[in-house]
């Protein structure tokens, strides 16, 4: 078989491939357009749409990543083309030390004091304890559910949210638009890892912001379109660092709609937002190569499972 | 038995008190001098030195904290008195949440990414795996213990160190001068737990921040006096914004050896030094009753087990 990489560092990636498939022969979207055109599968992240148009017989595109928005909204994708998507691999558990280090930030207060120490203030907050403050986590596909359960292991309530009914043990879970708006309702934190689909973009807006408790707050290492950034701005209220709020008290961000984040965005000065450059969820390497070499095997014996549902958009 | 309560929001600790120990009259510092006098026992934090020479006949002194380098270096403390201290009460995990914020912080480039955010730079770091940042706990007792635990749990490799020869399940346990220094000379940071004693004080100078690699950083939620101040800004680097730094890339501070740190101090204004205004070891109030209830009957029956050593200083 001849597999196409495309990706940042593509080389790093065709080496290690080419190790772990020694059956293969790898080349990355680098090589001359004749061997590019022969290739029998992608393996790809964000491919040009003509790199897509390229190749005459496609078997399969594995997406070397765990969201597939970029690849679905291609023009340039072949139809009926399976698609396999990387699982959690090792991004779980990165997304979760994201998660874990902003719910910190604003349980034990690590926000007021950065802003404390800026005014010289030495002043102690109570601590809230962390039974007391619920988390929830909207979306609990493999990344959703792995934080979730991190969150939980450590102490926090945590309300689970997804489209169609799930059970997480030492989780709550809720559904559906009447379970979105109970949840919403009872957390003192919203983190969102959410996939982006129509259904899911601008989940988050002035509407559902409204439904948190006064001094929530937001963390999203999940999908930039997710969140609606006026609403979430007026949400914030006015950028000053005296400490005077909005309802919601600050947001960690590592996703945006576009990236990098216009240099004009509000959000890169307002004092609490928290803004990280899409680092939370890296594929680890190894794990992730792992799972390529598995789903090609997989595509040629013909036993592929579980591939992308373009209509549903995960 | 009579008992003085001297800490801050003493009513409360006397109310809840009282309501754990029928038996007991339980007064607050507030009282007056002829009740005060007659305290069998005292529960206190960080007591003036008239509170303790008044009564006339002291059973027994209950430490309402863990640290008791405040009660000892008293002059009012009167001698041959024994000292209970509360054991870690919960206050384990708030100092383990508080370094786990710290290591995320470091590991994960936040510090990094808030001075990318003011200088509106959009850069990804390559994440440093957590097995390959080791963390180095000075400092074994039931604080230093449980941090530890929680840290190795959490999935960095711990050296933990302490004075005399100590074995903990998933620890690399060091001792000594010279155990000291193959911990310093390996670990990516270094948490700071030890007491307040002679032996500890500046045992953070110049020279054991050289054996530090380079790019090291510091988290101290223990006592203000380990460190040598004007070594540690040395280490730092220059205060500048821009990312040149010293051997030592930043410090996350809770305790400092005057409190509240003084407005003249640098460390406010250092950007890569993070200050809280000592909230990283707050001791729930439940849990710390309990456990001075339980010395007060233990000293009633004769039965108190684990004094204070005034000449170790633990």
């Amino acid at each position: 078989m001849k597999v196409l990489v495309h990706i940042d560092e593509a080389e790093q990636w065709r080496d290690a491939l080419a190790e772990r498939l020694p059956e293969a022969e790898v080349i990355t979207s680098a090589a001359p357009p004749e061997q590019r055109r022969q290739a029998d599968y992608l393996a790809v992240w964000k491919p040009p749409e003509a790199l897509l148009r390229e190749p005459g017989a496609l078997k399969g595109i594995v997406n070397l990543g765990a969201g597939v928005d970029a690849l679905l909204n291609n023009p340039g994708l072949p139809e009926g083309v399976p698609i396999v998507k990387l699982r959690d691999a090792g991004m779980g558990e990165l997304i979760g030390d994201y998660v874990r280090y902003g719910l910190l930030h604003f349980q034990r207060d690590f926000d007021r004091y950065r802003r404390q120490q800026h005014a010289g203030e030495w002043r102690e907050h109570a601590v809230m304890d962390k039974a007391d403050w619920p988390v929830g986590v909207l979306g609990l596909g493999a990344i959703g559910a792995k934080v979730a359960a991190m969150v939980a292991d450590d102490g926090f309530p945590v309300h689970g949210w997804s489209r169609t009914p799930k059970a997480l043990d030492g989780i709550t879970c809720h559904h559906g638009d009447d379970g979105l708006e109970a949840l919403l309702g009872r957390i003192s934190t919203l983190v969102l890892l959410l996939p982006d689909t129509p259904a899911t973009r601008h989940l988050i807006d002035a509407r559902a912001l409204s439904l948190l408790p006064e001094g929530a707050s937001l963390i999203n290492p999940g999908r930039g379109t997710l969140i609606d950034e006026a609403a979430l701005l007026a949400a914030l209220g006015p950028v000053d660092d005296a400490g005077s709020v909005g309802r919601l008290r600050g947001a960690l961000l590592d996703a945006f709609p576009r990236e990098p984040l216009p240099e004009a965005s509000p959000l890169w000065r307002h004092p609490r937002v928290w803004i990280t450059p899409h680092m939370a969820g890296p594929t680890p390497l190894g794990a992730a190569l792992d799972q390529v070499a598995e789903a090609l095997r997989a595509f040629e014996a013909g036993e592929v499972q579980d591939t992308v549902d373009p209509n549903a958009g995960y």
